[in-house]
């Protein structure tokens, strides 16, 4: 099904209006034209501010229309994505591979959700985005669009197009009055949010080798933070985080004042080999300083407040939870009810953690909660009346029955 | 069941001879002649040299003979320690509740297996152990001793005499003859090994209250350690640890170099809230200076080696296997099992990892593997042979179908 | 601590009313008195009709004055079983060992939540059940009452008395003017309420013996049930069973209703050897006919509106859901937290399922639901519009990229 | 990469020689001339005996050859079969989605297997196999194929050429020589082999609708089985069924000798509704009666060899081996890893299990072990030894601690 586009091309399909996920790299605008031309359509930027930074958001109305935009939607998502998405996986715990804090799996359903929302705004009937096709973010949008509305088109050009590099694509930048940027694009590979900053690419490629000093950009060197050590106290309420040092803050308020203190000491630096869900590892770098801090409080308050088998459940489900947002399924009734457990489990876990950020590490200073299953009376060395040293004995023998026989069976009792 | 015990009292039960776990120490001391009067038996103590520190063997001969023991049997079992208990529970990942390396739990079981090896060696009918019965501990002797000679007696003194404390125990110990130590006892209760130190009591009592300095012993103050990283190179075969920095070391010595290095830098500290097995809280900090590097180590080729779903079940079983070994269930055929699969999974986990050690903190710089699935031909940004990314398409629809189905049902479509 | 009681008799401890789960058997009844000149207490006796049986609440009251209570409390329980305790369980899929449906299990916390309640009511200051040291049940009951009221004191008088069997109970009874059942009491130690009926005990002790036909109480021999089958359908709303053939019945009705009509067919009868949670096997026979039907029913929705993994997290959780419910565990925030879970994922779980029942056995014909994720136009050998047969090629190669990666490299390639 | 074909007409890509499944029905029979025309190949027929039928095997290399193969290899593939594939499955408890025993996907990797064998035989590029884009199977081939040589080519005619249903393929085997079935196609699609017959397509495609009774073909309808039941004893050594009745007997036969004896009682027929790999709900009718009996007859016996936990970790391992093996990911480590799990914690499970067969139902008359934990002599209401029923209290004390210590905490005591 094909039809005649701006230049009398034929082609693909014929859409209407798509919403683009536009940053304004050469990346992003490299595809105005090329959707115009290629599906007849007009083009609606799109983008999303989840606190990549100010600068990037500058000029970009301008510079979209100058690609061939009709216009150009931001919306500010930062408290939403902090609150909705980012909040949700802290409570429960979801690391994915041991080491990454879905910073960026995190970052996309919520952005893709806006387009949909846009697409609606506009009355357009397809969406699209500058994901390459061996990466996880094609699919975090694409199921976000699948799940959100079905019946929207969506276009992923760096799968299906011919243009293969970066010289491929600032040649076509120049023949169809793109801006090119004059700055060289940075070796690495990145993605920033307000929770953290990913890098990929360049000498990261060999996992044997140690990444460069002045890749980082969130977190000074540990050898560069002071030299004393700084205690930062982060009160919780129902697994989630709502003050530093008592001061209370927004959701996304308190990332980013934690970013800030994390930074300076060095905080959240992790080297990974992950498993991309298209099927092939690779290796990336993360700065997430706020995010480790919360990690590690969220935790040592619920070793307070969660007994053995509970903590057991939960970090089994934290594995499946994360590996769903990091997949991308982030609108599935599976994580939504996986969350409903873990908005349950965490009712009690109200409380503070005191840490000592120094030199690179997070560590543990004290925990408080009105909800606390410790109890001095029962732990310390004295006896006490609820639990009577005796009951032991008969613990042991019925919990070691199965093993005793066993035993009795191999030795012919 | 009564008799007539050494002075005329009445028994408990006759026994013949007893095998006591024998530290030398005032708790295990008064238990010599407590056993004698009580079981009218003979007591041999065992001690076990699993690297607590050579000053605690001297003149213990000496010592149990003079509590009234008859015999005293010492085994070294270091190697045996790390080669048989340490590392699978290394190969296997095994962390308890997020951050224990397990260090007690693993040497309880090496320790009783030797108890029930002299007691067939001496011809005894009895064991006993010096844990209270508040602990962990009780439970990893008692499921040691029902695993491997059901037939034997089991007597825990702490668990049903009337001594209740330390100074009911220096009176007993008095009246008995039995040595008392000059130096005052420690007001952290302590356990240590050659993989690690654990400390308990005082006013680590308090979750809230921040550890003293002066009780670490076997790290150093991160603030103390070395201005200058260091890096360090672990050889790895089929997921156990072979070399440092190309130096091929046996089990024991392999981790007792790393404590140096790794205790130099101040790594390895762990302060946690834990839930024992008896049903209660506690708060513990761990020293593992040489484990912390080994877990990082082991973890970060597995990064190199295990597809996302293997490391998925590997974590899930990980948090199991723990559990087991935790719970002093060492010589269960489920434990057994699931150290098959651990071993069968790690068969392609060779290779080495580079570690930088700095003030506290061990972080990667790099990863090789023989075995590696990363390929850097694959991950690159550049297009290639193996990888289409055209075969992405195809991969969402298929992935995201349930998604579309479940969206275009609510829509009606 | 003791006093002195009615007697004279030196007490064990002095209560000042216990609330005694009573059911007018032998069992029971001694306690009566036992309590009183042990604990020189008041009795009040509670029955909870949970669908035992009318015949077993007749003529109850007189009997537990005649054997020293003050009061008998009896409370019909039956809705708030099935509708709070059972359905919840159903719509867990929670099924103990792969066999039990869990009929006791669910029936002790709601008992032991209205005794607590009654505790309240009349002033007692304790509670007590008449379950052997033996059995998952005096767990049951003793979790519920530490959950709901942890200040009751538990008596478990079968754990603690001299009266060791049939014949020193009924001596007792005799001496203590408690009335003895004249007919002769069953080989068989059973429990029954709406849900189940189970059976231990005499010749079921050797697992390698076939049950007697005449043990069975709700089900007739398969070869006895009707020679034409018989279809019911079940209507199902949010994963709970509203109706059976279109009438919409109370939970309680409507597992009655279907007792009836399984009994009939022979249906639900399992035969198994379990593990209970006091460490031992013991061997059991259950007839559940009705929650055969319903597990069956409900199951049978799932399949049409749950996709591949949500079943994998939820058959897994499942498992655990039933240890928990099995353990006693019903009012822990764990199990409330996965049935959290539990309600979210079933929320589509709407329809109804048709059953064919015949000769003991249970088979489905049909299944509908407005939220099926079936589709006959993507899955009929047909192409369509939603599915692209092409996509597959894509979707195997990613899906299969790691083992062609690992294949490569063993390969040398 | 195009080149010149037999008919002078470009092909897709030239292979040498290409090993295609070949059933010798219409849909492998046109793609031997398919192949040799797009990709200007010699094709060798490759069919294995998996049990599917004798007469499926006759005049079948006629066939192939006037369809344009230059030679059919057959190999006989049922001890393999069973011993290789199904016996694992059946000691792992693998039952897909509560009820699918797997039938097709153990065939598919043992069949394509081979095909790499005979590929390195006769020296094939490139394999090739029948099924459509929607299924299953499609991805049991290619991923096997990707993990024995990843270096062969992979071609699936049905996802990939013109030809898009009956019509069109009888056609193009007219055009072409190809022998055209006289008798009528069935309206089922379905596959069978030694341990199954599965059935699709036609009325079965409506969910809500009941199968009719002239589709099965393995199994009797109950109503027609016989009035009496009948007992069969399954001896079982390590996890693996070795006798019926006493009876030694191989794999192969054992199951054969099986299906007959459950087919005449009409056992093993399951109605299901099941999410496919692909993403898709297909709706599919399964008969499996010998296997039907022995994953009841295994599973009974572990009812008297394994522990609790160790059941609760099996059957949660369960849950995942059978979706690895749905996935067609049989020669993948992670399952060859569970497997050394299965076969460790299988080692006790010896012994034989009764079943009594009658009218579609299996129930378990009786199991004995020499390695049975249970116990009748601590089971038994009798009071003994090894079982002291005062241990229960103090169990229950410490197992119920956490749920005391909240329950204070909520009542601030």
């Amino acid at each position: 099904m094909t039809s005649s586009g701006v230049d009398g091309k034929v082609l693909r399909k014929k859409l209407n209006k798509v919403v683009l996920a536009y940053s304004g790299g050469l990346d992003t605008s490299v595809i105005v034209p090329w959707l115009r031309e290629n599906y007849g359509c007009e083009v609606v930027c799109f983008t999303a501010d989840v606190g990549q930074g100010v600068q990037e958001l500058e000029g970009l109305e301008q510079k979209a229309k100058a690609s061939g935009a009709c216009q150009l939607v931001v919306k500010d998502l930062k408290e939403e994505f902090v609150r909705d998405f980012v909040f949700p996986c802290l409570r429960a715990g979801a690391i994915y591979e041991r080491k990454y804090l879905l910073g960026t799996s995190m970052a996309r359903p919520v952005i893709a959700k806006a387009m949909v929302d846009v697409a609606k705004e506009v009355g357009a009937d397809a969406v699209s985005h500058g994901c390459t096709g061996k990466g996880n973010d094609q699919v975090r949008f694409e199921l976000t669009f699948f799940a959100l509305n079905p019946q929207l088109t969506v276009v992923a050009p760096w799968r299906e197009w011919e243009i293969t590099g970066r010289e491929d694509a600032i040649e076509y930048a120049i023949k169809h009055n793109v801006h090119v940027p004059v700055t060289k694009k940075s070796i690495y590979s990145r993605d920033r949010n307000l929770w953290h900053l990913s890098h990929e690419g360049d000498v990261l490629e060999d996992p044997a080798s140690e990444p460069k000093e002045d890749m980082y950009m969130m977190t000074v060197d540990p050898k560069e933070a002071p030299d004393e050590p700084e205690y930062v106290k982060i009160g919780i309420v129902e697994g989630l985080p709502v003050s530093i040092n008592g001061n209370k803050l927004s959701p996304a308020s308190l990332v980013s004042e934690l970013n800030k203190i994390g930074g300076k000491h060095g905080i959240g630096r992790v080297d990974m080999v992950e498993n991309r869900l298209v099927g092939m590892k690779s290796r990336g770098v993360y700065e997430t300083p706020g995010g480790t801090i919360l990690f590690t409080a969220v935790s040592e308050l619920e070793s307070l407040t969660l007994d053995r088998e509970t903590i057991q459940i939960k970090d089994f489900l934290a594995l499946k939870y994360a590996e769903l947002v990091y997949a991308g399924r982030w609108f599935d009734p599976l994580r939504e009810s996986m969350d409903a457990f873990m908005k349950e489990i965490t009712k009690t876990s109200t409380g503070s953690v005191t840490l000592k950020l120094y030199k690179g590490s997070v560590s543990v200073t004290g925990r408080e909660s009105p909800n606390s299953l410790y109890r001095q009376d029962i732990s310390s060395f004295e006896s006490g009346e609820i639990y009577n040293q005796a009951d032991a004995a008969g613990f042991i023998r019925l919990y070691g029955l199965p093993m005793r026989v066993r035993a009795m069976l191999e030795k012919g009792l």
